[in-house]
């Protein structure tokens, strides 16, 4: 591990680049936004870790009143635990006698959730789970338009559910009815329509296992983009937003009705300007792998007229309008990161800041954990 | 630093995944081959460590007749120092006081070189050099067409180049004339054209430069696309390319004239099969935090028929054409990554394999090394 590019009660000015910098009035608001948009509801809020990868992060969010987190990976939800985490659900289907030995043997530790779309790794998660001793929860992943993992809602899963239930280490815990797609259609009316549409594929098959007698307690699923929406459905009674905590560029591009909450920019990459090489265009050291163009390129904070155009490994290029301030070799400049999650894998510390100053450095606790 | 995914002697069918492979067969092959394209020419070769950020490679590079490495950052080069690389040239401007001051100390333990584009920096380069009483060697970067840093070639790089010679604590060693865009123009035509015209730019600018009485010792440049013909250009006398070692999917899809080196793919993703949902679809655990996406997607090696259509952040979606072998549920898949570099520091260990067996865990030494 690097060692951090600040040291608590600095300067922002005086921050090494490029580095990841968490506006902390931000973060807390955007926490507390999310808190209150749950309060009174019957939904819980298990918000996903994947985003921040960071236990003191989830440590907070649980302390607003989240039930828990979710990881997408094993590994992920080792150091989530290890950094004090209770309660993790693994968004994903784990395959594989190495990782199904690890995510049983965590379930000794804490309270751990996983989802499954195949009879066959469900015999094999009952195994693992016999193995340690241990009883996993397992969420059926229906697919409600996202066209990746899940299997058909419907016949299919009530079939998986009658298996599940007849697994003695493992307990049906409910239904996981994520629509990633959804989450970055522009328009409000564009999102309410999917997912109407995967609550109701939801609700239908939750009633079919409901009607064969087994219980279906859990309908997860939702993201920073659609929350509301499934939180209002009467068919979910869990959401999993993640990016809310810092938002990017690209969710910042969508369209947000009247009455969602109003999540502000918390997370940015700093950067300084090493070049101007020509007129109309300057180089900051912030490139590829220091925030990632899987969304698109990063924006450049409050500075109309410097658009970030091109990225190399290690070189933004910027582009300066005419009339436009051009930044000055040496300036620091505030990056809004295309898409925050992939951006905050490549650091290992987050550089906490409070008007300007450095008030805390925290370690990105399960960056690189792939497996 | 996660542990390794592997352990040394077990079969590749047992690592754990996602995990990042290496075939040492291509791997010394392909450095072979390096060495021997410049063996008995005027030409050095210093490969660009940013493709594998790995003291191991460096050192390997190194003991078949490289005169040392490039970097791109200064922390990245002091983790090669520190990993036992004697001779690094910095191929990039370094602004602002910290960075500069550790540049500078840097050249107390190795021969360090950086590149300058601007006379204030080249100012502050010689008063961090003075601070640490070192000498830095300092190139000028002229843009050769890749519009990124890098002042015009001719007058104005004669005007810095008479500066640098100025300074006490500096030695002007040449100039830096890399054309990144040219190294993935797809025909032999379009890069040799490209080429041709980044070595007249040079070759004039060293002309001028020298006219003048300076002496301009080092024209360096080139990539893996391309390093031939500046080798052959009677310009250029020192070579930079990188992704060589490991090649990606982008290099790959360049056509080679005949007689160029033919690099073997040595770089892989294993990935697992984790979920098949759907006829014609199945989704691998190797997603963006896997395989950076910025040159497109990552291909499934060998399974002719299976396409890597969409990566989430821990998902990849596989189609399936009809008639093609349908991957199983945990079978493991070997990925080629769209683009080396920034996938390489997604990783803290490289797993290297020969036929079949882990040989070797190798740390990825400089990994998130941006400072």
């Amino acid at each position: 591990m690097l060692a951090a590019p600040a040291s608590i009660g600095i300067p922002l000015e005086q921050v090494d680049t490029p580095a990841l910098l968490v506006d902390l009035d931000a973060l807390e608001g955007n926490i507390a936004r999310m808190a209150k948009a749950v309060e009174g509801s019957a939904v819980r809020l298990r918000p996903h870790a994947k985003s921040h990868k960071c236990a003191q992060i989830a440590r907070a969010q649980v302390a607003a009143g989240a039930v828990g987190v979710c990881a997408q990976k094993v590994s992920e939800a080792e150091a989530l635990v290890a950094g004090g985490v209770a309660d993790v659900l693994v968004t994903n289907e784990i395959v594989g006698k190495q990782k199904l030995a690890r995510l049983a043997r965590l379930a000794r530790e804490a309270k751990v959730g996983v989802l499954a779309d195949d009879a066959g790794n469900v015999a094999e998660l009952d195994a693992a789970a016999r193995g340690e001793r241990v009883r996993l929860d397992v969420l059926i992943e229906i697919d409600v338009g996202a066209q990746r993992c899940g299997i058909e809602p419907g016949a299919r899963a009530l079939a998986l559910a009658r298996d599940i239930a007849h697994c003695r280490n493992l307990r049906f815990a409910g239904l996981h009815a994520y629509h990633g797609a959804a989450q970055h259609l522009r328009s409000p009316s564009e999102r309410r329509a999917a997912i109407a549409a995967a609550a109701e594929k939801a609700r239908l098959t939750k009633a079919l296992i409901e009607e064969a007698g087994i219980a279906c307690e859990t309908i997860t699923g939702a993201g920073t983009g659609t929350f509301l929406l499934e939180g209002a459905s009467r068919v979910f009674n869990e959401i999993q937003p993640g990016s809310y905590v810092f938002m990017d560029a690209d969710y910042n591009r969508n369209a947000w009705e009247e009455g969602w909450p109003r999540f502000e920019q918390s997370l940015f990459v700093l950067s300084t300007v090493m070049s101007t090489p020509a007129p109309g265009r300057a180089v900051v050291d912030a490139g590829l792998k220091a925030s990632s163009v899987d969304s698109g390129m990063p924006l450049v904070h409050e500075r109309p007229g410097v658009e970030y155009t091109k990225a190399s490994d290690e070189h933004g290029v910027l582009k300066i309008a005419a009339g436009a301030k051009a930044p000055r070799l040496g300036e620091k400049l505030l990056l809004v990161p295309g898409h925050c999650d992939p951006t905050v894998n490549l650091y290992d510390w987050l550089v906490c800041s409070r008007k300007g100053k450095v008030e805390a450095l925290w370690p990105v606790t399960a960056r690189g954990a792939l497996y």
